[in-house]
């Protein structure tokens, strides 16, 4: 391990984040701004970062209040967003990624963000730091902005995996729940399960059976069952936690996303209509301003892996500086809650439930 | 059949839509009110309406332009919201949307709007009027707000049937396309398959399959496949028609319509933050008004079901008086088009296409 600038320094206290500074859109420059960013607001954070370790350390010593703070391990390799999952596996240990995971496998770092290939990184990180003992599929989650009292609901899983029987949804329940606690202190989240209405006659099979046992495991997991809500709830204030599976999660986010951004075009394009409509566009820029911070997805970035032993946040593969910073910030309050301790403690206490047919699965 | 106080008068060459006043959130009243709208828009439009016959009179003896214009037919009883739709079916031949159908079945009127329960409307539609013949799940298929140039996409199912294999998914696009042609002018529309990712290792078995046999049809069914697409399509300029079974695309549309109206609620908070700000949403409100114009649901409102013997609109349910005049005007155009017909012919041609392995399915 080459490419040693500064040293993280293990006896200052800090919690360690080890961040992949490539494969992202805007490549290393933005992820060494936003860390730049996050060090500046937090003086408890200390990194190691991944890539070519030439370009990282002149990155980095440009920004001077990173001076002590990043050590910086050289990694050559890239993995690209269209590079297949399966051939990072077998082919990719001298990527900046795979080294990125290694600090958390290690121990050396507390959480992993990446701004790469969602796929590969999922893939990779289920090989290398393992599901959590009783977990089938681990998770994406994603924060959403919502009606909430808090402002964000979370969603899961948004893309993991293609589909999910009752007791994946059961155990989606149950790490979107523990991570609703950790990440963002709602003592007793509401559980919803996404279908398509609530007339007995329309749901599938395995979202009736889901629905039992996410029923059966509210009390003893400390989490409140709304029953079943529909797409309309995922930005609503019927449910803090928001379970589906992988193909319909991905699907509802993407097309939320799309209906955000043409909205925001839109938007735009009303404002610059006519001179009036541009001086409006002037006098109500603070208001607007107010409305995007609130809707703003890269203050909410950072999809979440649940079900691994260690904490891996996805930043969007377009992150900006503060895109990078908020994802840092997400993995190191979960870093310092104990999120993947306590998350196994209560997949381990479900499983363990008589009427929980879920062992069977295992 | 009693309650006719004016004749539709078939001799007119008017076309006639089918209206059920009844099962909307709003009542009748909104309903009159929107076909009163249609009425002095369009001169070329009779109706025949649904409901209580005492209330239907007095409420369009108030509207002096739809004299001469309304058929009332007495419908004492309504489906509610909450109604099952079997058990519509096997007592539901009083209500105002068994009448409003029985129109259209009669060959009376040319095509049917109702705001009622939608689930109840279709197994209604199905037992009365029949699937086309070759079509095996009949889908609602409705309009999304796009940056394609015409300014929406279809998308389809909504919500007919939680499932589809591969040749549904076909059909899907046949009639799609067909609805393009139809209702939009659409000469040659492009198709996409919704799915999570363009990654051979992404998809859904049936989703590979049907990507096949739709690849297959294009050119005899006349339409562009633009292959797989992702939920920000669905908004998007890539496709003009988003084909997916109805669960996923049930919670898409309600997660973009959520989207939408958390987004209008940010807007109007901020804009109503401080004196400046109240000034200046003022000032925009010409530009913001444009906006709602291009964005509102009302005026592209009416899903359509398609693979009936005969068109029927499915208003939405909280469909105000502008809301039931889209619906009519759809129902309209698409009567007036042939449009239940062409499409009659569109899937018996793709039926008996020899590579096609759909005729197994029927």
């Amino acid at each position: 391990m080459a490419g040693l600038t500064t040293s993280a320094n293990p006896d200052s206290g800090r919690t360690v984040i080890s961040v992949d500074a490539m494969g992202g859109d805007r490549g290393p420059a933005a992820v060494v701004a936003g860390i730049s960013l996050s060090a500046n607001k937090n003086p408890d954070i200390a990194f190691i970062l991944h890539g070519p370790e030439d370009e990282l350390k002149r990155l980095v010593a440009r920004k001077r209040n990173l001076e002590g703070r990043v050590e910086i391990r050289d990694a050559p390799d890239v993995v690209s967003m269209e590079d297949k999952p399966r051939d990072v596996i077998r082919r990719g240990k001298s990527t900046s990624m795979w080294s990125a995971l290694e600090s958390v496998r290690s121990g050396e770092a507390d959480g992993v963000v990446s701004c790469g290939n969602t796929g590969a990184l999922m893939m990779l990180s289920v090989v290398r730091l393992r599901k959590i003992l009783g977990v089938h599929r681990p998770a994406i989650a994603i924060l959403w902005p919502s009606r909430s009292p808090q402002g964000f609901n979370i969603m899961l899983d948004a893309g993991a995996d293609i589909s999910a029987d009752e007791h994946d949804l059961l155990q989606y329940a149950l790490m979107g729940a523990s991570y609703a606690r950790n990440g963002m202190e709602l003592k007793r989240p509401r559980v919803g399960l996404l279908n398509v209405g609530t007339e007995e006659h329309k749901g599938r099979n395995e979202l009736k059976l889901a629905h039992d046992l996410i029923a059966q495991n509210a009390s003893i997991a400390n989490y409140d069952f709304v029953g079943f809500v529909e797409g309309n709830d995922i930005p609503g204030n019927r449910a803090d936690v928001i379970v589906t599976d992988g193909f319909t999660g991905n699907v509802a986010l993407k097309t939320g996303e799309g209906t955000a951004s043409l909205i925001g075009s839109l938007l735009r394009e009303a404002f610059k209509f006519s001179p009036l409509s541009r001086l409006a566009a002037l006098m109500a820029y603070t208001s607007l301003n107010r409305l995007n911070k609130r809707i703003d997805p890269r203050r909410v970035n950072g999809g979440v892996f649940l079900g691994l032993n260690g904490t891996v946040v996805k930043s969007h593969g377009s992150s900006d500086e503060t895109g990078v910073s908020s994802a840092v910030k997400l993995a190191f309050k979960l870093a310092q809650s104990g999120f993947s301790e306590k998350l196994a403690a209560r997949v381990a206490s479900a499983v363990s439930l008589p009427q929980d047919a879920e062992n069977t699965n295992e």
